[in-house]
Formats: structure tokens, sequence, C-alpha cells
């Protein structure tokens, strides 16, 4: 089978030395890929320069990427050609379109303007006390996943911070239904440590719960191939 | 002697999942450290979890640090307990106060009312279209230095982006005047590239020039001798 696995989290650049950064160090997209690797099915993982990866082996290939657009761009023909989406990387939900000082918004009326400016700068200047950043929603790659392969297993992920176990799941529910994915893993980042991560893989009536990142991994892998 | 390294990027967190950072990837302070620890000079490395790191070594200290306040508190006692600072990290100089959609910037009078205000939510809502982020100047490290330790070697470094060499050294000798610093590392973004780093180390008078990371490594670690 073909796995597609994305892990680590996207960045949106501000200028060229700057950006805004998704975090999540890639640990438990490595331990998926290494669980389906142990089989010998064909995996592909789309990830960042940082996140931590699998080891080299003969059926894995790697794909860098940076930002949203970068990655719909590298996702749109994988979702076609595999079986599974497992889709654990933090994807950033803004990206910066123009940064400013205070000065330049007092003197605006509508502030819709400043929405169509750009900077021109390679490196914005930081002589001003205070700076404003405009930002813009990025398209949410998960809902396009469905419509670009109606037939691929997709596999979702919610992260939430310090919230309850019904909300966590409500929300969970929520995105899985929008988003037509066969399951969700759902998680809060207060219950997440070094050797610790409690989550819960959700479909629209079962919750399965996991207490590390071997155990979410197996999870994963156990549910995949159900459908295999 | 002991000498102290910054290497990495700092990152000012956003919530509790989304940061600013500043791009380092370490490679250029991992090459320093390894120079000085070759001759067995006593090495402690200030980084950031995501850079690239030296080799475990008995003489090698290294300490993780997160965002710029965290980054002053832990330099101050080293300044004041090594002879010799090389401060190549990446350090933010705008840190996030305060995120808010259109409607509220549109609704207020005085924007500086918006500077006193603090997300509540671990996690910002991503529903708005666009969001607005009011930022901070952060407080000059490399300013501090000196007055941490007025008789410290401090080799300083400035990155601009796609300027002549002329602007390139006029800016990174004001501010090696500024700073205090004995010697500064000027190097322009566009020149870098996987196997060249095109930099000059500048002091008042004199520029050497270096061409690859190692070469950098090269010319500090001979200037830092002089002075032993």
């Amino acid at each position: 089978m073909k796995i597609l696995i994305t892990s680590g989290g996207t960045t949106e650049k501000i200028d060229q030395v700057r950006g805004i950064t998704n975090h999540s160090s890639g640990r438990l997209g490595k331990k998926i890929a290494e669980k389906f690797l142990a089989v010998n099915h064909q995996v592909t993982l789309v990830t960042t320069a940082s996140a931590i990866k699998p080891k080299k082996h003969a059926n894995l290939s790697i794909i860098e990427i940076t930002d949203v657009n970068n990655l719909i761009e590298t996702l749109e023909p994988l979702v076609k050609s595999h079986h599974v989406l497992i889709h654990s990387m933090a994807v950033s939900d803004y990206t910066p379109l123009y940064m400013t000082d205070l000065a330049e918004i007092e003197e605006t009326n509508d502030l819709s303007q400043l929405l169509t400016k750009t900077n021109k700068e390679r490196k914005i200047s930081s002589q001003a006390d205070y700076q404003v950043l405009f930002l813009k929603k990025t398209p949410k790659v998960i809902s396009l996943v469905k419509q670009w392969n109606p037939s691929i297993q997709l596999i979702a992920f919610k992260l939430l911070v310090n919230v309850s176990k019904e909300e966590l799941f409500q929300v969970a529910r929520s995105s899985l239904k929008k988003n037509q994915a066969d399951y969700i893993l759902a998680n809060d980042l207060t219950m997440i440590s070094a050797d610790k991560h409690l989550a819960y893989l959700l479909d629209d009536t079962n919750a399965y719960m996991a207490e590390t990142k071997a155990e979410i991994a197996d999870l994963i892998f156990e549910k995949v191939r159900k459908n295999d």
C-alpha cells in the first residue's frame, strides 16, 4: 500500500529572515512512518527542514516543504497517487501580508487598504518601538484532500490546548465530518510531554485511546490495515 | 580560555502552538565551536532546540534557550564568566503582544490601548479572515554584553539582505561602535548558499574576507587567539 504521511510544522515568511512557525517536532510522524516501513509499505513523508526524520529506507521517500502554498502544490499529486494520508503536520492557519508601524495605521481611514500592501524591503527595519503585522487566513489544506482523491483513506489530526475531553471530541468530530476524514486523532497540548502523549483516535461513533506516541502509531496502523 | 558562542535563532511565542522565528541553522556556530574545541578551549554553546549542534566533547557545554528573555537570563552570568563571546545567534527583534481581528481595531479610537491587551486563549482562534498582530521591540541583547563584562572580547554579527558592500560595512561598523564590539562579522543573506558563505570580519579600520563557513571560523579563531 502507498502511505502518505505529513509531519513537522509549516513556516510562513514575514521577510527573508523571519517567519511564523507552527511548532511540531516531527516525532509522531517519524514513528508512524517507521511502523509502516517495518512491514514494507511504500511511505512518502512530506515534512519540514527542522523536523526529526526516520532513517533512510528503501521504501521511504522524504519531501521537504516550507509554507502552506508549497504544501498544497506538493500534496495534490501525491494525494492522487496514494491510498492513505496521515496528516500529522501542523499547518499555519495565517500568513503575513504586510508589516508596518502604528503611525501608518493611525493615518489610515480604511484598514482594508493596508491588506493590499506588501513590504518592499527584504528585511523589515527594526527601528519602531511597535510593529503591526497583518495576516490572512491560509487555505484549509485538509478540506482539499477528498476533493483531490475521494477514495483516499484520510487520517486527520486536531490539536487543542487545555480544553475538556468533551470539547476536544466535539471539535474533532466536527472537523472529521467537515473534511470527510475517516479518522481524526484528537489531542491536547497540555497532555503531551517528553514520554507521554495522550490522544484519542475518533471516528463518528468510536474513540480509541493511546497514551504514548508509539501507541498512537500502533492505533493508526491497525485502523489503516483494516481497510487494506 | 573560556569561549562563549551563541547559535541558532530565537522564537517569540504568539500562543502555545505558534511563534515568530528568526531562521538560523546553527551551522556556523557549530563550526566555530569545533575550531576552539580542537585546541582544547572550554566552549559554552548557547543555542536553540532546532539548531545543528557539535558532537559531544569533554570541553563543550550546550545550553538551549527559546526566546529573548530566556536568552538574556541565560547569557548574563555566562558573559561574566567567559573571556570571549562570539554572538552568531539570530535574535528576534520583535515579540508578540496581542493578536486580534480587524473589527476590534476599527472600533478602537486609541490604538495604544491594544498594546496593553493580551490574549487569554492558549491557542488563538482561526475563524476571522484577517488577523492583526501587535509586536513590541525586544531589548538589544548585544548592547548589554559590555555592561555585564567590560573586559570580554566581543565578536558581533550583522546580517543584511541584498545591500551593497558599502552599506553592509557602514551598518556593521556603526553597530560595532554602538555595542563596543571588538569585531563584527558582516554578511548578506544573498551571498550565502549551501557551500558558500561570503563574509567580512571588520574592526574599526580593517576588513578580512572569508568565502566559506570554515574560513569564517578560521578568521574568528585567529583574531581571538591574538588577544589570548
